[in-house]
C-alpha cells in the first residue's frame, strides 16, 4: 500500500475540505473512518451509525456550505464524523466524558451543531423551521436533515414530512437507509422501504404490462417499442411519482449508494438546484467498513470498548458477578410471563437494551415491538388492558415523555390497567441531558390514579414487577429503575407481593430520619452504616413509592423526626421530596427537610458516579448533607 | 310528507336497530340526525360532525355485533349518534351538562363505547391493541376505527398505520374523510385525499398512456383493447396498489359516499369477511344536512345554541361587554407583530379557537397552520428559533402534552427563544376530564430553563405577551391563561414590560397572605373585598410567575405571615403550592400552608363555575378556606 500524506489532520474546519479535489475524498473518507474506529474502540460510543455515514457526511460538507447552510443529524449518535470534520478532531476523544464534548450535536458546543438532536425524529420539523425562518428573512440558506429508517417510524417524522410538503422552501431530507434502527427495524415503513429499493411492486407491475402486451406478439418490434416507453412511464410513476413521499409531496429522488462519495457529492450538487421538499433515498451499511459491526449491527451500535484489529469486544471484569437491572427485568419477565398468561410486553425498538430479546426468544408471541413510536406504544397498550391483557410497557424514562399526553388521556384517565417499566430512570451517564430520566418521578406523581415506584434493588424491583400484575391491583403501576448493575448477587428470590404504597423501613434511628426512593437507598444505607461507626443514630426509610405515599410511615416520621433528609435520583422541583413536604405541610406538621436529587439545570454528560457526585447525592454528598443536618441538631441542643 | 312511526324512539340499544330491515335504515338516519339537531340546538355541544357521520353510525352498529364488536371514535366528538342508539337517548340532554354525560365516549359510561377519546388520533393504535388481545385470547372480535382526515395528520395515527400494516389482524380503519378538521385542514396529505378522491394523478398517467399508444395509431381496435386493459392493470396500480394507504401495507378500499346508508351495510359486510388491515375512504359532509353547517363548517363545529330552524347562533348577550382571554390574545398578537418583525405564530389546528385568524388575515405570512401535529409545531418553533425568529406556539394546555417531550428536549434544553402560549389552562367546562388544561404548571416548572407565566387579566395577558419578545428575554417563555371571559372592558392599554419572576403585591394586609396565580386572582380579591368589609386584614399577591419564582416577594411574605393561602387553577401535586412550600422548605421558613386547587382526581365536565365550586377555589370555597384559617389564627392567639 503506497503512504499518502494524511488529509484528515490537515483539516480543521469544512473550509479545509472543501478546497480538496473530488477525487480526494475518497481518502479522507477512508481516512475518518479509520479515525473514528480508532477513537471509538478505546473510548465508548456510538459506532455503527457514524460509520454507516462518513461518505455522506463528507459529501455533505464538501457540497453545502456549512454552517450557513444547516445540517441537522436526526438521532445525533450518528455526528461523529460531523463533529470531527468541523473542528473537534483533537477533542474527539473526550466525546461523552465528563465536562467532554458531547455524543450528540449540540448547539452550544459548535455553530455547526445546528440542532441539538439525542432523541430521535426531530430532523424534519427542526429543518422546516430553519428552512421557513431563512425563507422570511429572505436568507438563501440550505437545510439538510439527516434521518434512519428506524427514525421515520416515530410520528413526529410523519408530521414534518407532511408539513413540508406544503412548505414549497428548499428542504433536503435525506432517508439513510440502512434497514435498522438499534434492533432490527419494524413496522409497514420498513417493508414499503424494501420493496421499493428492490423494486417488487415494480417487477410485478413490469410482469403485467409484458402480459397485456401479449395481444401483439411478445416479440414484435412495435410491441417492444410500446413496451419500452411504457416501462420508462411506469418506473417514474410507480417508483417515483406514486410513492409515499411523492404522497406527500415530496420529490424522491434514490434510492443510491450512499458510500460512494463522489456519485453523493454529484447528486448532491443537482439536489441543490431543484427547489421545494426533496427526498434522497440513500442506501447504507450501519457498521460500514467494519467487518463485525456489519455482521452483529446491534452489538456495535455502542459496543463499549472493542479491539480495534479483531473487533473483540473488551468487556469490563465484573469482578462481583452483578447482573444489571435490565438483565434482572428481561429475566424475571419470563418469570412472569410463565406465571400469568395475560401478561404481555411492548418495547418500541429497544428489545435489546431492555433485555425484552431474553422473553422474545422464549415467547415471541408475547412481545410487540412496535418501532420508534412511543405514542403509539402507550395508546396500543392501553387497547391491549381494554381487553383485559395486562401489558408491560418499556420505555426508557426520557423516551417516556413522548408519551405523557397518552399515559394521561388513554392510561390514567381511564384507569386501565397497563404497567410501565420505566428504564434509565435519573442519571444515564454518558448519553448526557438528552437521555437522563430526571423527570419521570415529578411528572407521574401529578397524574390522578397512577402508582409511581422504584425500585431499591433488584428483588425490590423483581416484586415490584410481580406485585404489578396481581388481579386485585388493576391500575395503572409504574416501575422506575435505573440503567446499570444492580446490587447484589443473589437476586433471584422468589417472588413477594409488596402492598401498593408501603414502605419499608431499613433501620430505625433517633438523630433524623433518610427517606430515600430507588436506587439512591444503596448509597444511603452506606452512609448510615458509617456514621453509625461514629455514633450516630440515623433511621432509613425505602419509600419504595412516590405516589401514593405512605401516609402512615409519614406520620411516623414526622412525629418522631424533626430532621428530615430524602434523596432521589431524580429533579427537585416537583419530585419525590416535594411529595414529602407536601405532606408535611398538609399535615400541619414542621420539621427541617433537605431535599437531595437533581437541580434545576440540565445536567451533563460523565459517568454516573461522576454526575451523582456533582448533583451531591453520591456517598461523599449524602455524608455532608448528614453531617452539616447533625451539627445543626448539636447546635440547636445547645 | 306522510307521516310514519318513529323508528328512532323504539331503538334501546343496537339489537332494537338490528332487527330493523335495511330500508328502514335511511329513516331511522334521518331521525337520528333531526334528534341530534334538536337537542344540540338548545344544549350546546360538538355538532357539525355528529351530522357528517349519522349514515356511518347507523351502519356501523347495524352491521357490527356492538359491544363484542368495538367500535373506536376517534376525536369522540363525533360520537353523538353512537351515544344516542346505545341506549343514551333519553339522556341525550344532559350532554356535557354537569354529573350528565360525557361529550365524549368513555368507558366508564357504557360498554358501547370502547375507548375513551378527547384527543385526535389515538383511534388506530388503540384498535390494534384490541385486535391484538382478541387475537391472543383467540376471540373473534371486529374492530373498526373511524378516524378523520384532520386527525389522520397526527403522528400517533401514522404510527398507529405503520404498526397495523404488519400486524395480520382483523383491523377495519374507516376514513372519514370531510376535508376539514376543526379549521380547514392542511398538509401534504390533505392534498393527497383530494388528489386520490378526485383521480388526479390517475387521470393524468391515463393520458400519458393515451399518448404512448399513438404509436399504434389511437383508433385502431388493437390499440383501443391494449390501452382498455392497461387501464384497468393502472387503475388498481395507481390507485389501490401504490397509494399511500397500500405503501402500509393497508388494504384501501374506496373513495365511497358516506352518507348513503344502504350502501356503506353492504360495503361494511364486505369488508367484515376481508382478513388483515383495512382502510376504507369514506367521503362525508361535516354539518350533513343542516344547511348552514355544511356552509360554515368552522362555526358549526361547536356553535353553542342555535334556532333549530333557521340555524342562527343565538349568542349569550355579553351585558358586560367584556372580550374573551382568546380575543385579547388575538388582538394583542396583531399589535405585537406589528412591533416586533422577528415574531411568527404558530397553531396545530386551531385557528379560530386562539383567535389567530386575526393575525392570519391581516398577516398570512406571520402564521403557520401546522394542522393537529403538537410534537411538530414545538419542534417546528424551535427551529423558527435556532435561526432567530420568535415564534409564539399556541397550543391548548391539554393538548401541549402531547409535546411535553419536544418542549425539553428541543427547547429548553437548547435555550431557545420560543415562546408558548397555552390556551385554555385550567378548568375548561363542559368539554371535561380529557380537555381540562390542568397538568401544565406542574409540568413545566420542573423543566429547567423555562419561564411559567399565568396572567390574572387581560392587562397581564398583553404585558406578557408584550414581555415574552424582549430581546433582554431569550429563554423558553410559557404563557397560560383560561379559556373564557376576561375581567374588564377597557382592557386595550398600552403594552408594559414586567420583569420576569416579579409578582405584584395587590392588597397589604396583617392577618394571613393569599397568593394566588393567574385568573383565580380576580376571585380572590373579590372575597379579600368582602372579608374587608368584617375587619379582616388580609394580604394578595399575584405571584404571576410559577418560575421563576418571585423571591423576594416569598421572603417579604414568609418572614410576616404565619398562614398562608395559595390558589391555583391547577393540579395540587407538583404545582404553585407545592413551589411556595418547596421555597418556605428549602428557606427554613415555617408557616401554615393551605394550598387551593384541583385535588387528585381527574375532574369530569360541567360549568367552569360548578368545578371551580366542586374542586373549592370558587368565592365561597375561597371564603370558607380564609375563614377556617382565620378561626385557627384567633385559636391561635387565645
Amino acid at each position: 500500500m503506497e503512504e499518502k500524506a494524511n488529509l484528515l489532520n490537515t483539516i480543521n474546519s469544512p473550509e479545509d475540505l472543501r478546497k480538496l479535489n473530488i477525487e480526494q475524498l475518497i481518502q479522507v473518507s477512508s481516512e475518518l473512518r479509520q479515525f473514528i474506529i480508532d477513537v471509538v474502540c478505546n473510548n465508548p460510543g456510538h459506532f455503527g451509525a457514524s460509520l454507516g455515514v462518513v461518505e455522506l457526511t463528507v459529501a455533505l460538507h464538501y457540497v453545502f456550505n456549512t454552517p450557513y447552510d444547516k445540517i441537522i443529524w436526526d438521532v445525533g449518535h450518528q455526528a461523529y464524523g460531523h463533529k470531527i470534520l468541523t473542528g473537534r478532531r483533537d477533542i474527539f476523544a473526550t466525546n461523552r466524558r465528563y465536562k467532554g464534548i458531547s455524543g450528540f450535536p449540540k448547539m452550544a458546543e459548535s455553530e455547526y451543531d445546528a440542532f441539538g438532536t439525542g432523541h430521535s425524529s426531530t430532523s424534519i420539523s427542526a429543518a422546516l423551521g430553519m428552512a421557513l425562518a431563512a425563507k422570511n428573512k429572505g436568507e438563501k440558506r440550505h437545510v439538510v436533515a439527516i434521518i434512519g429508517d428506524g427514525a421515520m417510524t416515530a410520528g413526529e417524522a410523519f408530521e414534518g414530512l407532511n408539513n413540508a410538503g406544503i412548505s414549497n422552501s428548499d428542504i433536503l431530507v435525506i432517508l439513510n437507509d440502512n434497514n435498522i434502527a438499534i434492533d432490527a427495524n419494524v413496522g409497514a415503513l420498513k417493508e414499503y422501504l424494501l420493496d421499493i429499493t428492490t423494486s417488487k411492486t415494480y417487477n410485478r407491475f413490469k410482469d403485467k404490462v409484458w402480459n397485456m402486451l401479449g395481444v401483439f406478439g411478445k416479440h414484435s418490434p412495435g410491441a417492444r417499442r410500446v413496451a419500452a416507453q411504457i416501462e420508462a412511464g411506469l418506473k417514474s410513476s410507480i417508483l417515483d411519482k406514486s410513492n409515499l413521499f411523492e404522497s406527500l409531496n415530496f420529490r424522491y429522488f434514490g434510492p443510491i449508494d450512499g458510500h460512494d462519495v463522489m456519485h453523493l457529492v454529484k447528486v448532491l450538487e443537482d439536489l441543490k438546484r431543484i427547489p421545494g421538499p426533496k427526498l434522497l433515498h440513500c442506501m447504507t451499511t450501519k457498521g460500514k467498513g467494519f467487518k463485525l459491526a456489519e455482521e452483529d449491527q446491534t452489538t456495535y451500535h455502542a459496543p463499549g470498548k472493542f479491539d480495534r484489529e479483531t473487533g473483540v469486544i473488551i468487556s469490563t471484569p465484573a469482578t462481583d458477578s452483578v447482573l444489571t437491572f435490565q438483565e434482572v427485568f428481561g429475566s424475571s419477565m419470563v418469570e412472569l410471563a410463565d406465571l400469568n398468561d395475560k401478561i404481555v410486553a411492548i418495547t418500541p425498538a429497544m428489545p435489546t437494551g431492555s433485555s425484552l430479546t431474553t422473553l422474545m426468544n422464549k415467547m415471541p408471541d408475547r412481545v410487540y415491538d412496535v418501532g420508534i413510536a412511543e405514542q403509539h406504544a402507550v395508546t396500543f397498550s392501553a387497547g391491549l388492558a381494554a381487553l383485559d391483557l395486562i401489558p408491560y410497557c418499556h420505555i426508557y424514562s426520557s423516551f417516556l415523555q413522548r408519551a405523557y399526553d397518552q399515559i394521561i388521556h388513554d392510561v390514567a384517565l381511564q384507569n386501565l390497567h397497563v404497567v410501565f417499566c420505566i428504564d434509565r430512570g435519573g442519571l444515564v451517564g454518558a448519553d448526557g441531558a438528552t437521555h437522563h430520566g430526571f423527570f419521570d418521578i415529578a411528572f407521574l406523581r401529578s397524574i390522578p390514579n397512577m402508582v409511581v415506584s422504584a425500585p431499591m434493588d433488584e428483588k425490590e424491583l423483581r416484586d415490584l414487577l410481580f406485585t404489578a400484575q396481581l388481579e386485585k391491583n388493576r391500575v395503572p403501576f409504574s416501575i422506575r429503575y435505573p440503567r446499570g448493575r444492580g446490587v447484589y448477587k443473589d437476586w433471584k428470590k422468589p417472588f413477594e407481593e409488596i402492598e401498593i404504597g408501603k414502605s419499608r423501613m431499613l433501620k430505625d434511628g433517633n438523630d433524623l430520619a433518610i427517606l430515600t426512593i430507588g436506587y439512591p437507598g444503596n448509597t444511603a444505607s452506606k452512609v448510615i452504616n458509617k456514621l453509625e461507626k461514629d455514633n450516630y443514630s440515623i433511621a432509613h426509610y425505602d419509600m419504595r413509592f412516590a405516589a401514593p405515599l405512605d401516609v402512615n410511615a409519614l406520620h411516623a416520621v414526622f412525629r418522631k423526626f424533626r430532621h428530615i433528609i430524602t434523596i432521589e435520583d431524580g429533579i427537585l422541583r416537583g419530585g419525590f421530596g416535594s411529595a414529602v413536604i407536601e405532606f408535611m405541610n398538609d399535615n400541619g406538621y414542621s420539621a427541617e427537610v433537605r431535599r437531595l436529587g437533581i437541580p434545576d439545570y440540565f445536567v451533563e454528560h460523565g459517568t454516573q458516579d461522576e454526575l451523582y457526585r456533582e448533583c451531591g447525592f453520591d456517598a461523599e454528598g449524602i455524608e455532608i448533607a448528614v453531617r452539616e443536618m447533625l451539627v445543626k441538631i448539636q447546635i440547636q441542643k445547645i
